[in-house]
């Protein structure tokens, strides 16, 4: 036996491409060193001896990748919701923030956090933090000791919010850089991103230095872009010299320079989406968020046409929801409604491209994330949909739409990363 | 001790109007007879002998009404979803309702609907059956037993359909009657309703004897309208003579003559929408499903401005989700989207007003349901929301509005139909 080797019998379901699943019934997985070495139907005599991890009944997906989760808003879900963008940062949003000050506070909410992100089968997320140095480095510390991948950003601001959650530029930069010294080496799977929170709270000098400070470190970079028309407004009186929202993150170094995520992107123009196709820039697509707060629909069939990397998010708690698979539903409605005002122009998502995007799409910012190729890391899911129904006569790819459109938590019988078990984090 | 009362201690919160939340912290709310008496502060003297159903911590809230549900579509919950209306009907939903000419496959899937309508905390409830009138009988005797709230309608269909799901017209009209015969006076909670299934699916031969059945028998009705354009154009060109699709069902005496509720309401003219209100027909609001199916949003707003009753439905299986809870927040997004297509001009739906739609909205179509105030039959849903977060510093609004929001059929402790507790349906 080779304790490098773990062998996973099931039913295995995948997107190499959003185009179409690939299944495989009854099959082993083989893993070595926490990556995907290959897939059969019959184990050669070698292999035969190693020993099996028997899912026979169950399905085995990748794990989800959540591409932007505010970390410091996870208390507020579910509430203030008949507020628009705006007036709800003001009422609900920066003062739940500042309470990070606190570091109690954020060791209570960010251990329930750590094993809401474990219970929903997300193996691979990007938070947004708060601007509070301590509490981000313990959120970092919570994920590296979870196993459970993750981008986390200390996040900047020093203009346009009120008194109590707004920095000093010099101190922003200057604690961003210890953060980054601190932590980008630290571990193997929980990495620091750069973060202005977006560009009206962000003075020219903050993102300048920003932008210099993720080129030094090579450290990836997210934003918000083009969320709402007023926010858009904003930006276009706030900087009149730059061409379009976009513009004032690239002359910035801060799209694309180093690898870049922006989240939402609803209002991006043909412009902005052609820089992110060339920039390489992801937009991470945040549909249940969109509808919350009335910002409107993304195009994401004219991003995915133009080539640009495109992920799912929660965007909690503009979004409610902590599961990727009920934003894949989100998406292909949110894409059905597009259809219709498109004029039937914008085809609608289907459900292996929302399983694509909520997989391997954020999952590349990873890395080989996100598939069940060779040479990918062993993110996946075990699941047992024995609850939602009789499975004989279904196939693979209706047993998983099922389970992403009435399946839940329960469901999940395990997750793992890299090869990895996540054991249940601890709550308290 | 009087058996006839009950006294349930807790946090009260309901909607007597779609404008405001009523809320009575750590209050009490006395049932006699299956009905709410009042609510007090403090209990008088006579009253503080009686038993007293201690629930301090929880909601207390009024049970949750679906106004549109196919039952012989619940087993396809989730599948088929990347398919508009029409076809839908075609690959998945018909050669699934031809199922249940077999009473015992009627009688597996039925007992766990009976399971999930509980579960989800649903107390009131409009179904549509299948053609077959010995699972309809069945669906009926079980939800009797459950004693959970409903009407349950034989479809009618003798047109435009496979033939294995076709039925003669005669044979259509003496069943239906049968039906009626036998169930009309046969429990206090479970009442037959004519349910023809669409116009499209329907001879004009049978919607008059339906249209004589309801009002021979004083039985109420339901079908579908406008979901979708095909579908209204389908019924443009099978009845040229009509002004509208309204106009048909009016003309065989099914929009009002005896209570009616129509399903989606996508499409309806505003012509159509007044006629709703003049003859008191209830749209049934199926959010989800409208999504899932690409058929459009339902310009809601206009409905409440013209004073017809609105209530909340799932459409299962056009609709993946049973959960009332989850259509109050689709209800909520799509409206917010409309808000955006109609330049803002439609004012999206708030909290309360789509609680009240999935209460007393839809509860107002069974009586006195949906509501705590004096004479209203007593369905209502425990909730104890430990788990969702803090409640310290929350408003009863609040702390209603999360469990819509981020609450499952776990937050549901118990469940009360006119003040008799349901007991947990057995499945097998």
């Amino acid at each position: 036996m080779d304790d490098n080797i773990k062998i996973f019998k099931g039913n295995i379901i995948f997107t190499p491409t959003k185009d179409a699943f690939k299944c495989h019934n009854n099959a082993y997985i083989v893993v070595e060193n926490g990556k995907v070495s290959g897939i059969y139907d019959n184990l050669e005599d070698k292999l035969s001896k190693e020993q099996i991890i028997d899912c026979s009944q169950m399905l085995i997906v990748p794990g989800f990748v959540d591409l932007h989760f505010h970390a410091p808003q996870f208390a507020n879900r579910g509430l203030g919701l008949d507020k628009e963008l705006l007036p709800w940062l003001e009422t609900y949003t920066f003062p739940e923030e500042k309470k990070y000050e606190d570091i109690h506070y954020a060791e209570k909410i960010y251990k329930r956090l750590v094993h809401e992100i474990w219970k929903v089968g997300t193996t691979r997320i990007v938070f947004f933090s708060s601007i509070h140095s301590e509490s981000t480095e313990l959120l970092f510390d919570l994920f590296d000791k979870a196993k459970i991948g993750a981008y986390i950003g200390k996040v900047n601001m020093d203009r346009n919010a009120p008194d109590y959650i707004l920095e000093d530029t010099e101190k922003s930069l200057r604690e961003t850089e210890n953060f980054i010294l601190k932590y980008k080496d630290k571990s193997d799977l929980v990495k620091p991103i750069v973060t202005p929170r977006f560009v009206p709270s962000c003075t020219p000098e903050l993102l300048e230095g920003l932008g210099e400070l993720a080129l030094k470190y090579n450290i990836p970079v997210q934003s918000h872009l083009s969320e709402n028309t007023h926010e858009v407004a904003w930006v276009k009186e706030l900087h009149p010299e730059s061409l379009n929202y976009a513009d004032v993150y690239s002359k910035y170094k801060l799209f694309g320079q180093t690898k870049t995520v922006m989240a939402h992107c609803v209002y991006t123009t043909d412009e902005e989406i052609e820089l992110m196709a060339k920039n390489h820039v992801y937009a991470a697509h945040c549909p249940h968020s969109n509808y919350n707060l009335s910002s409107g629909i993304m195009p994401v069939r004219k991003f995915l046409n133009t080539n640009v990397s495109v992920g799912l998010a929660t965007d909690v708690s503009g979004c409610h929801e902590t599961s990727i698979a009920k934003v894949m539903v989100s998406a292909i409605q949110a894409s059905k409604i597009k259809w219709l005002e498109t004029n039937r122009e914008d085809i609608a998502l289907n459900t292996s491209e929302v399983f694509y995007l909520g997989t391997k799409g954020g999952g590349s910012f990873f890395g080989k994330v996100g598939s069940f190729e060779p040479g990918y890391d062993f993110d996946a899911l075990i699941i047992d949909d024995s609850n939602l129904g009789n499975i004989e006569n279904l196939t693979l790819e209706e047993r998983l739409q099922r389970f992403i459109y009435i399946g839940d938590d329960r469901n999940i019988v395990d997750r793992y990363v890299k090869g990895t078990k996540i054991k249940e984090p601890e709550v308290f």
